[in-house]
């Protein structure tokens, strides 16, 4: 059955100065005529959370057929599975660290066939070793069904400890879930699941009260502002919330209603 | 009517360890098969002159057809005007903050044909909403004309301070307009039009008068060198010359003849 | 004569905030469809060694008829030749100091046909003038041969200075030959050619008798592991082998058999 081109997209803590993203992309040059795409390999090293993050933040916006191969994976070598995914269209490659704690799976699979891997494998570089040659296998028509026994995406895979934000009629509870290089501090409240206005935004000690619809008019100081996600971030006028605010990912935060 | 497959290059202040260019290239790659390329992603933050310096050095390399999309937005989401330019056979879409300073636009577009959009779009991540959508329908064939009324390149587009190099009989003066990661400092001095010789270079209290080749066969110190742009450099031998000179991008730089 | 189509894979030390691989691949790109891959440009600046050893781990595992091309040149533009060699079906287009070292070349050519050099070309940025347009005429089918004359692989060309390891039967001397930014240590001892075991591993004063499969169930404190490339390397748990253990590439490595 023929399948349409497909792109394999990379998302590493890799980093581009090291060889292991060169070696991974020659692999599957060598198996595939896909497109290869980088996503980033400035993951912090072995941050299963950042990652995560990223994918829920990134995966969405790409083709149904995207390949996504996640490779953020202290535990290499160790009992740990790989798991392959179905969902939207889109397949993910990932080890059963967490990585896929934001994606809502359809399909869920221990990939474990070994006739899919490149022969005589190590136990440190499975990126190179089985990540690689499978996303060019599904790539090339493989069936992700081939990738080994199914499992239950309820039970069966670990997640990160996350909680949700809470939505309340007058109040939200939520974290701050990434920090960008600019140092805005990016939440998992949903802008479109606050009714209530306005908002006064409090976290640890700090109150802020001014919100602003971009970055460029806004006035000197910290302020809330509806990011890109659509979800509400902390920023301060040409300066890093981060460091101004001493704001952490992790960090609580509570919206409430005047 | 059929066209030639064309490639849509980056240049953004955004980084790679963010999301932000990973979502950009996702809704590229839904919209068109159009090859993807990065010319860079590492403009500092909201430098525009660095931005525009970069599109003026590295754009002419790129065959005709080529799709620029320029992302460095400070003023994302205000009332700053989205342009879209032609020029030598290549598409240029940048905000209007002095971006194409240095491009000479035959055509020039304000972009504000919404239904080139992503619906529900945002005030703060147009790379995602306009930028990315609007280069892929152009890539697919939608014509320049159709991205929004035509502007007037004389006049209605924002261009930066910069006061272009002047070339007399016997000097010229220029400014240093960027400094590489190896401290190279590049001026805008084209030496196809210095035509005196030999040469002494004044910045600051400073004089230069050795004049090199190339890198590898130079003695140790500063000296002038012809730049791989065909403009006069100030290098010093495996040194960084902003380091060792005390240079910075704007310095203004006086060529003599002796 | 129809021909496959071809990768063309850069290795540079250029990083990429400059604009000097953005335009290389607009050379390449102007030139030829043949997609363009990024093994790396963050190799620290004109550390051949660094270039050398990484195209060592890295192009064996890309296809036949990958063009590698490797832009670490101090000596752009004095009177070091440019070499193009051919080895396992792959080329290679990289300046005559070394980069090939680890490299077994069938055949060897000094690139000197200027009919394939961009006109006018600089004297200082031969990644552009020479490498880029010579990669794309390969990549469209001119035969190696084209390229200047033959010289010989045994003689005619600059190796850097480096001792192989040496394997006895009850012991073998290596050396560090990589550190990856996770500080592990990398050394060009073949764990297949040691025969001998238990190991204890001596570098400098410091003895690790430890040995570990994978870095997940290592426990704390410096150990030997086979690394991805099939060589024994130095970690330590959750931290760099080469902080704690004050070790450079370069160094010296014996193991020993119990």
């Amino acid at each position: 059955m023929p399948h349409a081109p497909r792109t394999i997209a990379l998302l590493t803590d890799f980093g581009t100065r090291d060889p292991y993203v060169a070696v991974m992309k020659g692999v599957i040059a060598s198996r595939t005529d896909a497109a290869i795409a980088d996503l980033t390999h400035e993951i912090p090293a072995f941050d299963a959370f950042e990652a995560a993050w990223f994918l829920r933040t990134t995966a969405p916006w790409w083709p149904a057929g995207t390949i996504f191969v996640c490779v953020v994976d202290p535990g290499v070598g160790t009992s740990r599975r790989i798991v392959a995914a179905e969902c939207g269209g889109r397949i993910y490659l990932a080890p059963d660290n967490g990585l896929l704690t934001f994606i809502e799976c359809e399909k869920l699979f221990s990939v474990e066939n070994e006739s899919l891997f490149l022969p005589a494998g190590s136990s440190t570089f499975h990126g190179r070793d089985r990540f690689a040659p499978v996303a060019a296998a599904l790539a090339n028509g493989t069936a992700i069904e081939a990738v080994g026994p199914k499992i239950d995406p309820k039970s069966d895979v670990v997640r990160l400890d996350y909680a949700p934000p809470q939505y309340s009629h007058a109040s939200a509870y939520g974290t701050i879930v990434s920090i960008d290089r600019f140092g805005n501090c990016v939440t998992d409240l949903e802008v479109a699941r606050v009714s209530f206005s306005p908002m006064l935004l409090r976290i640890g000690t700090t109150m802020i009260t001014r919100v602003e619809r971009n970055y460029g008019d806004a006035e000197s100081g910290p302020f809330v502002i509806v990011g890109s996600t659509g979800s509400i971030e902390i920023s301060v006028k040409n300066a890093s919330a981060a460091e101004v605010l001493h704001l952490r990912r992790g960090d609580r935060v509570e919206v409430i209603g005047s």
